[in-house]
């Protein structure tokens, strides 16, 4: 058994099949790519999606070099190193021979060591001498940005953060023509245009990261922040000594094709190094790990046994694979423990209760808070970032918000200071289960202790009652948190609480979690969020049905509900829908008010007037023809 | 071609069939009654749920007679009049032979006559004599109220919106003991036992209503307003000629059994009259229509044609047979519609547009805002609750609270008023596409304007690029509205926008909104709202897995997604969960910290340090063991 991971099935279509289909393009979609100015290689890829009224719609783009028919992709040698120049160039890093590799990094027993050599034979490919900072230096993107140092990932960031701008620009004058359209950004403070300047600043003053890892050059380079796009996070791991190559780099192609900004690889049992490399040297997206799982199956599965020494060279081990950045339970503190006796739910998180038993065994302070600058030194070797882990989350309503939730997020505040002592990148993680009542307090306790630190919640979910729903209740909560200032939501699926999810449940989590950004880019604001719903909502006025479908955030099942109902391809022009049908349309009644409105130029109501008395006589003459003539669909 | 209206595939199984499965009561749950004591006739159904551990949860229960094993139904017959003697006992309405029945009031032509005759001999059983007020008499239950009458229907709502409160006393008091999980009602004054007598001065104020057309005996009363639960509706519609009596009821029982409060029969075309025979007969929940929508049937969907005769005919048509409320679009004011003309999406009511083209092509102020005091007098012989509709609502995002908007909400404020001379309850639509930033002022302009007349939105929808995930999208923005303040959320299933729902899509617009109403509930403080999600989160942390299904809103898809990976009856009672598997249980952790914590009755981190000292040896003492013992589970 394993940790929180989606499990797929290795029957027909193959793996092989399903990747090949998962790198088809998006239907009337083109990839293309923006050009850097202060560093001309830049290559900030944009989805272009073609409307069929010959406008052109761009839209930020997760699913890196797989939805590019141009791009030759081999998974057992990884993807291009895209940021290797741009690391060379530094000079501040160097490659070493690195960490010797283990058996038991691998969980390996002698019973499985052939089985084993066969998956590490797979990924020979994939492996890749490790860098790390010279002696002395420090490589993070943190430390750059306080120097004043604008580097390629920075300016990568705001091109990407700002798409084609010019296309929206129709769409932001109708927005700023109106107050009410504009957004209200609850303290957040989003530029019309982000500069890499803007980019640089948020990063200096830790309220942005960019999770990258010199170790995993092959990242299409993201910025999570409260003044960028909300992003959002999708879990996978391994199934064990099921899986191949194929089914991991499925699994990560899929949640990024559907948009996930990060994904977290929380695979623990056997063979989680090897499994590693290939989702690390195939990801175009930033990689997470929880590295406290793959210390305790070094020790067997015993958390007191677990020492400093171990949790140190795991570490090590998965900086040098490339993780760009690691969940670390720091904030559940030996005195905080006691705190959680009364509650509803006690301690729900894994890394949480890891370090609990911990702490009471050994009754002392948790080594990770102990050692934390020396997790610090390791951190800005590869510029690994911390996601700072809430292990003392609430696990039910009834523990939201509670003593020993709040001073732990407190501590985390204490090590996020300590973190930027050595510019090593930070978030915050976030709960949980938060009716919606509660959760303002969430955000302004985080802003408050964590100085604008980027948070990373987890939901949260509003209520305790809708298992097999909980991808729903859920992002109304993270739509809420993302809105008043959080910038990345870890998904939940449908399956939370109860199971492993599958393929579909992945993208059912991942679309719940897309809707729910997008609905917080557009009440913060975010220049241009609001653009594409304005383009969809354009087309569904004008009986676009096809750019309908394409602008959505699944073309695929738009167009297949369409269908179920009016699968003609007379009805994709119709003007009408199967909501009223073709004998009344009333999107067709307001072209008729409009162009009226428009002849007549309607400042007040006497031309109304006037001129309603003239048209009625119009309609009258021309028999008040109210069917709108369409081609007979059954 | 249809209205809105959900679409069941004819084949196997039937609906006789499926009409059958949707009786079966849900798992370890039994149908039982409160008796009144005011009036000792009552009969008020709970869902009482027998947990493992000996416990009892009870819940609120849609489904009527259909989940009670012991209910005799006879859809040809129609259920029992539960409220013929307390309507009887008022002495104040009278039989009367009604209007004469029209071949036009099933759209019926020549050719159909046949097919028309058949449909009816099947509703012959369903035939009933209606009934009206006395002379100069009033019959709606605000008329009741503001007398100082208690009524039958006040007692029952009292009763079923307490549910057995004894069962969650514990929890009400964990609640009290912390601010924090008592809610924040943002104004809303519930108080914490709900006594008739609330219920008569809610109605009487007009912040509460109770449908309850005297014509439609057989229903459960229920109360909208926001001092109450949070309720949903759901809309259905017939499949013309191709329905069955089955297949409507079937469609019904389905929508009540999993949790709508309201149903909206949106039927037009073909046989609606007759169809609407079937529903009412048959339904133990508040029917509402659109009656403009038969009306503009009975002039050949020629919106000019209308007329106020044939408008008021159908109302009268509807009341006889007991419909519970009406939509009624008659804030779409003549001067209004040339505020639309500069929107992205214009009108997109159905009932808004073909008023807005009435009025465009007589250049007249709209009949029914002229006849809205005959429409009153109408209403208040029937108890016909008003739904005033939202003809103007915004369609898209870009034109969510726009001066076309807010115009007519503030008619609607005053029409509220002038059926509130009459004593006509009454109720208020609201959008539609809101971003959550302008939710807020949506609901302040309603409580302004309508004097706290219960509000009920559709959605709102967050965004407009989520077509196929809309009921999600949109529940976003029902969860945020109802903590505000709105009483009633109009449900959105995947298919809006695209296409008629099918039974599954009922079912998943139901789910979305039953989590929207409840976490509302949740953050608003409903007395016992959240002493479910405790329950849920109790059996959770005891592993009672079996319980965890059965307390949510959906047992069924829950206990397949569990067992989906963990098949084996031994898992449910496993002390352990596939997301973390048997080998470890942050649960676990919780029972050793809590255990040892109440031995030691933690004041301080000084008895902590102590107590801390010697749990660590007794764990060291006992070998450490760190796993969960369970029996394997493959």
């Amino acid at each position: 058994m394993n940790a929180p991971q989606p499990e797929f099935p290795t029957t027909t279509p193959s793996f092989t099949e399903l990747l090949a289909q998962s790198r088809q393009p998006f239907p009337a979609s083109r990839k293309s790519y923006l050009p850097g100015q202060l560093h001309a290689d830049l290559r900030v890829p944009v989805r272009d999606i073609a409307l069929t009224n010959g406008e052109q719609v761009s839209v930020y783009d997760t699913s890196g070099p797989y939805t590019d028919p141009d791009a030759q992709i081999d998974i057992r040698r990884g993807l291009p190193s895209l940021r290797a120049p741009w690391i060379d160039a530094r000079g501040d890093s160097e490659w070493y021979v690195g960490r010797m590799r283990m058996a038991l990094d691998d969980g390996g027993r002698s019973d499985e060591a052939l089985r084993l050599k066969q998956l590490r034979a797979e990924a020979a490919g994939l492996q890749r001498q490790p860098r790390r900072a010279k002696s002395g230096a420090n490589v993070t993107q943190m430390h750059y940005a306080r120097r004043g140092i604008i580097t390629p990932e920075m300016e990568y960031v705001a091109l990407r953060e700002n798409g084609r701008r010019e296309w929206i620009a129709a769409y932001q004058q109708d927005a700023e023509r109106e107050q009410r359209l504009v957004g209200n950004p609850l303290g957040a403070s989003i530029p019309r245009i982000i500069t890499p300047e803007f980019v640089r600043e948020e990063v200096a003053r830790g309220r942005a990261i960019i999770p990258a890892n010199i170790n995993h050059p092959e990242i299409e380079p993201m910025a999570i922040g409260r003044n960028f796009k909300v992003k959002i996070n999708a879990n996978i791991g391994n199934s064990a000594v099921t899986s191949s190559i194929e089914e991991e780099v499925e699994k990560l192609v899929w949640a990024t094709r559907w948009g996930a900004d990060n994904v977290m690889d929380l695979s623990t049992g056997k063979n989680i190094h090897t499994t590693r490399d290939w989702i690390l040297r195939n990801s175009p997206v930033p990689i997470g790990t929880v590295p406290i799982y793959q210390a305790l199956e070094k020790v067997g599965g015993v958390a007191e046994d677990l020492t400093w020494e171990i949790f140190r060279d795991t570490l090590v081990e998965q900086a040098e694979q490339g993780v760009d950045y690691f969940t670390i339970h720091a904030g559940v503190r030996l005195a905080f423990i006691h705190l959680t006796a009364q509650r509803r739910t006690g301690i729900v998180s894994r890394g949480g209760s890891i370090m609990a038993k911990w702490c009471m065994t050994h009754h002392r302070e948790s080594f990770l808070y102990e050692h934390f600058e020396d997790i610090c030194d390791i951190m800005k070797q590869y510029d690994v970032s911390f996601s700072l882990g809430d292990g003392l989350r609430p696990g039910s309503a009834s523990d939201a918000n509670d003593a020993a939730q709040f001073a732990e997020l407190q501590t985390l505040g204490e090590l996020t200071q300590i973190a930027w002592k050595h510019d090593v990148q930070t978030m915050i993680e976030g709960p949980g289960h938060v009716p919606m009542h509660l959760i303002q307090a969430n955000m302004a306790e985080q802003l408050k202790h964590c100085h604008e630190a980027p948070f990373y919640t987890l939901g949260p979910l509003t209520i305790d009652i809708a298992p097999g729903y909980d991808h729903i209740a859920s992002a109304i909560g993270a739509a809420m948190i993302g809105w008043m200032g959080t910038a990345m939501l870890c998904y939940v699926t449908p399956k939370e609480h109860l199971g492993l999810p599958d393929r579909d449940d992945v993208k059912q989590g991942i679309m719940a979690y897309k809707i729910a950004a997008h609905a917080a880019d557009v009440a913060k604001g975010h220049p241009g969020a609001r653009a594409r719903d304005d383009a969809l909502s354009q087309a569904r006025f004008d009986f676009r049905w096809q750019d309908q479908f394409n602008l959505g955030l699944d073309p695929d099942t738009a167009q297949a509900y369409h269908d179920e109902t009016l699968p003609k391809d007379a009805a994709k022009v119709a003007h009408f829908c199967s909501m009223c049908g073709p004998k009344f349309c009333s999107m067709k009644i307001t072209q008729e008010v409009r162009e009226f409105a428009a002849q007549k130029g309607l400042a007040e109501d006497a031309a109304l007037a006037q001129g309603m008395q003239a048209k009625a006589q119009e309609f009258q003459q021309a028999g008040g023809q109210f069917y709108v003539p369409i081609t007979p669909v059954n």
